[in-house]
């Protein structure tokens, strides 16, 4: 224990100098960079995928479950992912140095803001060992240096994706320590990372819900997190219904796993009789268990009943609450009520109600006429992503590059001084 | 403890209503409300320094300093400034609402953001009845509601001043519990205030550092905080000397007790002899006691020694510290090694040091040319300011309304899906 606390503050006293040196790096050198990284993971895919077996092998003996083996096993396939998504990150623009809003004041002086990185960011992900190149190019490319800990059955696979980006890092003459993977799986190095105040600037938490809890309350550095997509799309009255049956279908069975799932369902009462019979048939033919209120029970009888709960469930399944509502209002009011603020969207033609939607409903991605799958960084444009957040502060919804870096005051004088 | 408690997720709870219905307030309604209020405090204004005195004879006889006593007392030119402050919050831009950034992605979904309030801002502080006239007036214009928490000392002024709020908030159809004055003096209010996660967005603590700091600590909702103000000035060799002692003399003298005060002076070794003994002699001339390390003391005998403590402290008070640097490297490895990250500024005719020095210096403010004494919510044009931020996560440096809001994603489809 005494041995991890020293081990943690080393490896947060080296992220913090090789953050200074991060800091100044050229766009040229942090895209070297990310290029060399790119071409070592490649040449080394057969020494990624044989480090990768052994912890594959160590996970089948463990009992993981068969989903989490697959997110960890490396393939051929997700190895060229990885190596692409490294060149993808080198092609999107440098944001740092970006100077913006230069205004003169009655003063004399001209002010304002530079963009910055955040300094040292610390990851803590699952076992899948892909989070690890992602995660080392977004924090390079915005001038950070990063401490990664991942999952305890990718360290193989960690250890040795760290020595491609080490080597990428060396031969674009930045320092090694700008991305440092946490070597030990023992879990006090995470309540030393998440309170390490003096050498991590913020937290990027990924995973389950627990784990995300768990970290938020302890940290003493703040977080960047996502809790749970609890999404919903409300289909209006006024909603093209050939539309909403398409968007309503995709939201929910395109996958089932993510966070960006609808997971209920909300239906005016004027256009339930005309839609939910016909997107029942869709959903129950994909196997979607509907778990409704009353009025929707009458037109789906297939359809459990819904509890209390069911609106505060995010499944991650092939399960959908539904429920039938009045007007918009009472949508809004379910909605701001129930959701996680992730991510909600209306199905309407009429005007005035996208507008009020779009103001009133208070989640970080909201939607007219769109599928909820849609809140996605690549979707969103933001070139790649680091996460989703749900918090209201800094960033939120979809974080790319932008979040995490931070913008200053400059100001530039001639001599002024406060009178 | 238990009714306090109780009382607490009162507020809460009313506090989360009335937000909702302050996110949809249009520009006129919210304007209406700050002009309602600055002329209620006009109208009041016998009223309100009556209140005053009751609190100011308690703090006298409680044994106050004449400081504190200073910053509680409420004169006809202190309401006067209120209610204009207040009327100067009307006449700035509303942010909320305002889109940007809409871009058509290859999918045909249309993707931008939209800034909208933060929600729920907590605010505590001192014995300083304008800041709740202040911070009510920024977080009706933020479109936010407000539990205003001021230091006990206050509790009859911020009670008159809550009763003018609430009337000019009434009059402009908006909620009352837009504004709450956190009706007890009891601590244990601030316990629940900064972890009622459900009921409150964002804290702002303004105060003493070890206020901050335990606030900072105990608090489970994010904290945009200020600490210290540890302020450098560094005079290069290449800088315009007479600008030079301008400026080091308004950094240190114009106020002693803010936060933007320069609280060490460091000046390049090549131009020490020309510039360090007049400096001194206005230093000292004003009664402000001069520690310096060996260099500096030989140009300025009267200067005491500084210690290593000297470098991190934030006196607050008629005394410096003063360094003598070899080059720009050397004053940018001490600004970044003892500055609390606040604002630095050089003094320097060099483009290539004016440029590496605002870049490098990793504080919320960065100055070339000018004094310390600029980073200020008004002198930036941000209008008004809750606080100044020495965090880099959410808003850095001066937050004005701005840091009392949050940008959300919006998407406009047509009926598009994910493939």
């Amino acid at each position: 224990m005494e041995n991890i606390k020293k081990y943690m503050q080393q490896v947060g006293l080296q992220a913090r100098a090789a953050s200074r040196v991060m800091a100044q790096a050229g766009t040229n050198a942090k895209n070297h960079a990310l290029e060399n990284i790119a071409t070592a993971i490649l040449l080394n895919s057969g020494k990624l995928i044989a480090e990768n077996a052994k912890d594959v092998a160590a996970a089948k003996t463990g009992g993981l479950d068969a989903a989490a083996i697959d997110r960890l096993t490396l393939t051929e396939k997700t190895v060229k992912s990885m190596a692409e998504g490294l060149r993808q990150i080198a092609t999107l623009p440098d944001l740092i140095g970006e100077i913006t809003d230069m205004k003169f004041r009655p003063s004399g002086i001209q002010v304002g803001r530079m963009r910055v990185p955040l300094g040292v960011i610390g990851i803590i992900y699952e076992s899948r060992p892909n989070v690890t190149a992602d995660a080392a190019g977004l924090c390079i490319k915005s001038g950070n240096a990063a401490i990664l800990r991942g999952g305890s059955e990718a360290l193989h696979s960690n250890r040795a994706i760290a020595a491609c980006v080490h080597q990428g890092l060396r031969e674009a003459g930045l320092p090694e320590n700008a991305v440092q993977v946490v070597n030990t799986t023992d879990r006090a190095a995470v309540g030393e990372l998440i309170t390490m105040k003096e050498y991590v600037d913020v937290i990027v938490p990924r995973g389950g819900k627990s784990l995300i809890a768990r970290i938020s309350e302890e940290a003493r550095v703040p977080v960047i997190k996502h809790l749970d997509g609890i999404c919903h799309v409300y289909i209006d009255d006024e909603a093209d219904l050939a539309k909403a049956i398409r968007i309503a279908d995709n939201a929910k069975t395109h996958r089932y796993g993510v966070c960006n799932a609808m997971e209920t369902l909300l239906v005016n009462a004027k256009v339930a009789a005309q839609v939910l019979p016909e997107l029942g048939k869709i959903y129950l033919g994909k196997g979607v268990e509907l778990r409704g209120d009353d009025a929707a029970r009458k037109l789906v009888p297939q359809m459990k009943v819904a509890t209390e709960e069911d609106w505060h469930t995010e499944y991650l399944a092939p399960i959908l609450s539904v429920r039938i509502v009045a007007d918009v209002d009472e949508a809004i009011d379910h909605i701001n009520t129930y959701s996680s603020q992730h991510t909600d969207s209306i199905v309407t033609e009429n005007y005035s109600r996208a507008m009020r939607f779009l103001r009133e409903v208070d989640s970080a991605s909201v939607m007219v006429n769109a599928s909820t799958r849609f809140a996605d960084g690549f979707e969103y444009g933001l070139g790649a992503e680091i996460g989703i957040s749900t918090d209201k502060i800094h960033a939120r919804g979809p974080v790319g590059l932008e979040g995490l870096t931070s913008q200053k005051f400059i100001v530039l004088g001639n001599g002024q001084i406060r009178i």
